[in-house]
């Protein structure tokens, strides 16, 4: 629509400069330190979907971070979108690795660096835009509901029981969630499920103090050698997870899906070369896309123990800690699976040793069907904007609230992201191609247009 | 003798003062910010030396840290102790494990807590204070020397090419070092060896930059994952290190050491309670003795990687690291080790990493005979103020300057250390008892009567 894309090139550095304003605000909610940022992140979340002409603009407290509501109901006849997203970011460590400060956003080779420039800021302002797009040039066609939270970053814990008691606010046709990514802008594609999560943290304790690695070393357990052995012992040759039972309840896909994966467009030397390694490295008889996708993973997100400063220090450490998470696919439980992982690396653990675990988060996986209305509308939006017809794939990335979402409010989610994977989320250097944000706020009133013919 | 007890008694307090002055210098050798530190810290023991009456007191700067040297020459025909010692102390990490600052000594129950309290500033100012009182009661038969570097917890790097340079100026009978501990005030000992040490870190590399671990888990190597199995494969069910050759040079000791070291008074419940642990862990077929003493280990120091703060990150780290040391006994070779370890981790590495080794620091095992003039007069020396003869044991630290000095000086040496395992060397709350450290200045000048009969 031209009206849409006029308005949008007269204010476009406007559109621009408040997300940036937003990624200026170190908002993670995995540091306690940044709650202050957190509230204040919140209530700018509030001014712009305000200023954008949404109503009822509020903030919610829960037990943890706030949660950001707005609306803009035309008709109640019509069909109503609620579009999830959040405000919070991962944490910029480690530090040193970024070329610019993590909350000091600039704009370099047409790229928005930033934490949270494509995790979920970035993403979840383009509906803010589109909002204001539609209202200003007055075609709103349906209703729009915004639910932008503060703890996705950390496993929505609090956003469930927010959800329970707020049917009636949030009741809608479907949710729309861009905090996801397509394969590129060349190959538009849109994800049709993610992954779960189970992430739990393990301490390894031997003797009850630090100890001198001449005086003692040889005579008493090594947390870090201990820990080491068993996370080594967690994969098997083929790289298989070894934990009994991982695999149980994991559904196999159908040949025919796996057929059609193979054909997404994959080049691995081109995927090797951006990552810098030599060889790839997974689950035996999957191939790279389908680890990602449709298999089960168990990572080591950090470990710690011991001496990790310069030079030397000739320790033998009482404790070692590892971070440690799986993602999982469709019919795996969370809950079932961290249960698992807290269990088994406690009972792995040798005499010599004690072993705590906790569990940090998590989220069950989430597919969505692709013969719905909702999907066909942001198919049909994307091919508007892009030219093609977007691909379905399976995004290896969590969230968590997804399933949560669907089980309070009996409706389906569509995700339409507009990141790329090359976008270093969670990582240094997070970027979001301008191209692909411009490109977002021009495609999402399609969606609204198409969803509420 | 009574005029040293005397003039011990009157001067304790001032004595202590002199040394708590010297704990609150944070002279960390391995962190390159306490330069300055360092430098104040020389400077102190220079003046220190000059107090006690200490002749040609001189800092001498090396390409590292400067060494500090004095002496007192009565009569150069009379035989000359060379007193080893060193300024620098450990890094006090982890610093939340402190009860009391590291670098504020205290005094509590008896016990000086601080970083170098034992180790080793509170074992060489015994020496100090014992040459005030030798001179101060006109009861000198010895010459004394005083070397007292600040590198010794980096693995001397320096002291080597010092001493080669200085053999005139270090000319000596002995060379006496108080740097190890005794069983237990009740059970007196000498230390008769110590192990040598080979010290690497190795750093694996899997992709070029971190990584969402939900959008490429499963699909390319984790360095974490990795650098454990590389571990893990360092010790067999025996806890025998399975590194190719390790054992290769290993003098084993003869049964009838071993039956002389099953005699040292040790009791297993309260060496297990001391540390809380339930079971100790060790090399099959050793006593913890021997595993401790005469049997060189591989021990993981430090290991880091990805994201080890509070909370949550779903990352898949680009880096992972580890701090590892050997200790060595008689016949290793610790510049072959070093070498062995860091071609060991590169080997063992799989395809979709690299991995980068480099060594820490080193040094080589060293024994010191029995049969000595100078160990007999250390042990009389031991007996006249313990009332007990000392008994010779395998100490399992490192003094990594031993076998050089004693290569360019052609002398032995002697050690006579008045500190405890318990003492937390290395680790948080360093203490030295103030019993053993009156007991030492009580005990040194015995030595050199002994000595200089």
């Amino acid at each position: 629509m031209q009206v849409w894309k006029e308005y949008q090139e007269k204010n476009k550095d406007r559109f621009l400069n408040e997300l940036l304003d937003l990624l200026r605000i170190p908002s993670i909610s995995a540091k306690s330190e940044h709650q202050t940022d957190m509230n204040v992140c919140a209530e700018a979340v509030q001014q712009r979907l305000q200023e954008a002409g949404a109503d009822n603009v509020m903030i919610y407290s829960t037990e943890g971070y706030p949660v950001v509501y707005g609306e803009k109901i035309i008709d109640p006849s019509k069909p109503t979108v609620l579009v999830y997203g959040h405000y919070d970011v991962q944490p910029p460590d480690p530090l040193e690795l970024w070329n610019s400060g993590p909350f000091e956003p600039i704009i370099k080779d047409g790229k928005i660096y930033a934490r949270g420039s494509a995790d979920d800021k970035g993403q979840f302002y383009m509906h803010v835009k589109a909002l204001e797009i539609l209202i200003q040039t007055n075609t709103l066609a349906s209703n729009i509901k915004f639910l932008i939270e503060g703890e996705e970053e950390i496993g929505s814990p609090n956003l469930g029981k927010f959800v329970a008691d707020h049917k009636d606010l949030l009741k809608a046709d479907v949710i729309l969630i861009s905090d996801t990514s397509m394969l590129s802008m060349e190959h538009p594609s849109i994800d049709i499920g993610v992954r779960g999560l189970a992430y739990i943290q393990a301490e390894v304790t031997g003797a009850n103090r630090d100890l001198h690695s001449g005086v003692y070393g040889g005579a008493v357990a090594n947390p870090i050698t201990i820990l080491a052995k068993m996370i080594a012992s967690c994969h098997d040759e083929n790289n298989r997870i070894t934990i009994p039972g991982f695999y149980d309840d994991v559904t196999e896909s159908p040949e025919q899906e796996r057929k059609l994966m193979a054909e997404a467009p994959y080049d691995e030397q081109a995927y090797k070369t951006d990552l810098g390694v030599d060889e790839l490295w997974g689950e035996y008889g999957y191939t790279t896309n389908e680890r990602t996708g449709i298999r089960p993973t168990l990572e080591l997100n950090g470990i710690w123990g011991g001496y990790t400063g310069e030079g030397s220090k000739t320790v033998l450490p009482s404790k070692a800690f590892a971070k440690i998470s799986a993602r999982l696919v469709p019919n795996q439980s969370s809950k079932k699976i961290t249960a698992m992982l807290l269990e088994h690396f406690q009972k792995i653990a040798p005499q010599g040793v004690t072993v705590k675990t906790f569990e940090l988060h998590g989220g069950e996986p989430y597919m969505t069907p692709i013969d719905s209305n909702a999907y066909r509308a942001a198919a049909q939006a994307i091919k508007s904007t892009f030219g093609k017809k977007p691909v379905p794939v399976r995004g290896g990335g969590s969230i968590p609230i997804c399933s949560i979402l669907e089980k309070e409010l009996g409706i389906k989610i569509v995700f339409m992201g507009f990141g790329l994977d090359s976008d270093n989320l969670h990582s240094p250097n997070e970027k979001f191609d301008l191209v692909n944000f411009y490109k977002g706020i021009e495609t999402i009133p399609f969606f609204h247009k198409y969803f509420s013919l």
